[in-house]
């Protein structure tokens, strides 16, 4: 079965209607985005006869090929009009960027509901009003007004993205790419006139290409449609899911921002739980949970934590943090202890944590996660770089074998340098999530020990 | 009067017994962090005739000038016969940078019992054992066993950082100078054979060059000496501490790390209140609330927030925290509302939140700051700097309306490009301390209202 959303992701031809070269309309940036697209696009501007190197058409129905999607960047005022025109040209998925709808009073209100009216009458799906639209890593479709000079766009991962905020999405997708993590794909749904959070998920849950779901959302369009979504797709994928406006300031908060209601925030609560999602408390917990879900391949079956680290400061930050997150750290089997005796020098730490001290070597870290990981559920390998018998070396050794136990990792490197930037990358790659404090490691693999859905796994 | 820890900090001569030229030893990574110090500089080994274009000498007895500190760095074994020869030679002050000591067992222990009685009885005072002793941005005096081609300094800067484990110490510093923060003064006692945790607190108390402190401790060396310490210091600086091993696996942790007790959390929390410290509860808060209070020049004097953003979502989140943190967000003043309304289109937001939306400009934050920040007691200023309508100059407009207004500010940029670095960086040298998540910055300004001592204006 081919879904609905599918057309919106995976176009052959595109249309920008609202096309321009004034940059300050998104119509630039869109187009200029839309360059990278694997398929067809058309602007349409009566004003231009070329824009960027295409030929330019006066209006949607003047376009001679048949459109899989058009995009419109036009005033709020006149899209009610042109609605009409995408509709006779037999267009059916519509990505609504333009503003001044629901989100900015009453006027827009109204103009909201006869579009949606009309939509609905004509048989149009519709991505917006007041979105960014849709980003595929599979096929460059880049709807989003936001120039790459200003905004990275993340290579092609395993994570999509679903959030009702755009300048959220962005700033995920850049903060994904600054960190050398790819996504499959992402959309912005904004005042979801049709289009909404359960119909991305209900896609995502299809999709090939995307593993896992980070979601922002501050609040939900129909709580049972939601939850219902929420429910199947995280039997098949894991959910990471930040929920804005929890309290009452927050509340508020959403009120001005997408004119909705937040809603009690205790019953998003008992959803998620339900739905068997992972709650994210805000921006740093969304994005370490998210890397952990979609890069780790293998499930986090209990709560027995193992520390390896050559800093011992670090490792009792770790610990507490552990104990915040309900971990256990059982202290290594005595056999386990007798071996890594006979190997280690007389001052490492062989207790849980293994503190390899200031000396340790990149080997060390191997022989202490090859005996003693198989004995518990997950490990937090902390790796102060700094040290001068470390080298970037060691997150072949981590990787190896983590996936040689096929037991969860997550990894805590401090950043600042070149070379521990090159060697968060290089864990990634390898598929260990990777972060820049001990507390933030080990609330990842927390999230990795609550999304009990192992991901499928992806190309 | 000239605190006892003044020659630790301000020596005018140095000798560095167990200089080498050995990349594996700690005697060359000092030697090499020495050529740095604005004084003079004496190696001690028998076994080189220079080192590092330094004339080197047979032992310290032979040093011809007198000598105001000797950093130790042989091992655990033969440094008790050393302290022999220090005494003779007439030095008062010691840094023991060897380990081999109390964290390292019986046998350690007993060595140590033995050079603490010695040094006692010499009237020397020690800095360690199993330490990196000081580093001092005041005369580039730098003693840390770790290369700066691994780890980053931080350049001058007001605050100052007191650290019982090495690793967390050097973290920090590297930590801090990664995003353009300088420090004053930093000093590692390991195990704290002598100077310990409240010696250090005394000392900076009356340092002009410390405006505040950030303390990394696991376990505290004499309860009531501290506690009175920490009382004094923060009577007068504001003191951040992060007391690690809080938990009972993190307690475990330290045990196995430091050989202390980590004593009862509890304990540790009422001290750190009735002081009046602010406590960190790990690795970020500790950086994030320093920033905050060794940076900022007002105090925090109530709850009410301001919010002002162009990221609706964004905006959310602070106010979740918000709301976390114990602040309100009391609504716009009516006059103030309509002057805006005058000023500003009509989608932008004129609620708290104000959110000038993704067409913001800089002088834009100037205006809804001017005009409503004198109505409340400090600000949350987010700028997603991916906005077309926004630039880097934006971050002189948030400090000019900061500093008319002499009330707390704390930023949001997000990172991971040039431009934003680049930002975050000029806000910091404009005294507004940045963050990159809205959480981390709603946090870091609940530190500035809990540390209601304003820090002495330092040079």
């Amino acid at each position: 079965m081919v879904h609905d959303l599918n057309d919106f992701f995976y176009p052959k031809t595109v249309a920008l209607i609202g096309a321009t070269n004034n940059p300050m309309k998104p119509g630039t940036a869109i187009l200029e985005n839309l360059s990278h697209f694997n398929g067809a696009v058309f602007p349409v501007n009566p004003k231009h006869e070329t824009l960027l190197g295409h030929r330019c058409y006066p209006s949607i129905t003047a376009v001679p090929d048949a459109i899989d999607m058009a995009i419109i960047a036009l005033p709020a005022q006149i899209v009610e009009q042109e609605i009409d025109a995408v509709h006779k040209k037999g267009i059916r998925r519509v990505i609504l960027v333009s503003a001044g709808f629901a989100e900015s009073g009453e006027a827009g209100s109204l103009i909201q509901q006869r579009v949606a009216a009309k939509t609905k009458e004509y048989g149009i799906r519709v991505i917006g009003p007041n979105a960014l639209g849709v980003y595929n890593t599979d096929n460059d479709l880049d709807t989003f007004f936001v120039s790459r000079e200003r905004v990275q766009r993340p290579t092609r991962g395993r994570l999509s993205i679903i959030s009702q905020s755009g300048a959220i999405a962005v700033i995920l997708m850049e903060a994904l790419a600054r960190d050398g993590m790819g996504i499959a794909k992402a959309v912005n749904y904004g005042n979801r006139l049709d289009v909404d959070d359960a119909d991305a998920l209900n896609y995502f849950a299809d999709d090939a290409q995307t593993a896992a779901v980070a979601m922002y959302m501050e609040s939900v369009a129909d709580g049972r449609k939601f939850l219902t979504a929420a429910k199947a797709f995280a039997a098949k994928k894991p959910l990471v899911i930040w929920k804005a406006g929890k309290y009452e300031l927050g509340t508020a908060a959403v009120a001005s921002h997408t004119a909705t209601l937040a809603g009690r925030y205790g019953l998003y609560e008992a959803a998620f739980r339900q739905a068997g999602a992972v709650e994210a408390y805000g921006f740093d917990h969304m994005i370490d949970a998210a890397k952990a879900v979609a890069l780790m391949d293998y499930l986090c079956v209990g709560n027995r934590l193992l520390v390896v680290t050559n800093g011992g400061g670090m490792a009792v930050a770790a610990s507490d943090q552990a104990q915040r997150e309900g971990f256990t750290m059982p202290r290594l089997p005595d056999e386990v202890r007798a071996k890594l005796d006979g190997i280690f020098p007389a001052f490492f730490g062989k207790n849980n944590p293994i503190d390899l001290t200031g000396s340790g070597r990149n080997e060390d870290y191997y022989t202490a996660l090859k005996e003693a990981l198989p004995h518990y559920d997950a490990a937090i390998v902390i790796v102060l770089l700094g040290a001068t018998t470390v080298t970037e070396e060691v997150t072949n050794m981590v990787a190896r074998v983590c996936h040689e136990a096929k037991k969860p990792v997550t990894c805590c490197i401090l950043q600042g340098f070149g070379y521990t930037q090159d060697a968060m990358h290089e864990l990634l790659k390898l598929g260990i999530p990777v972060y820049p404090s001990p507390e933030r490691a080990v609330r990842a693999l927390a999230a990795l020990k609550n999304s009990m859905k192992k991901r499928e796994v992806c190309k």
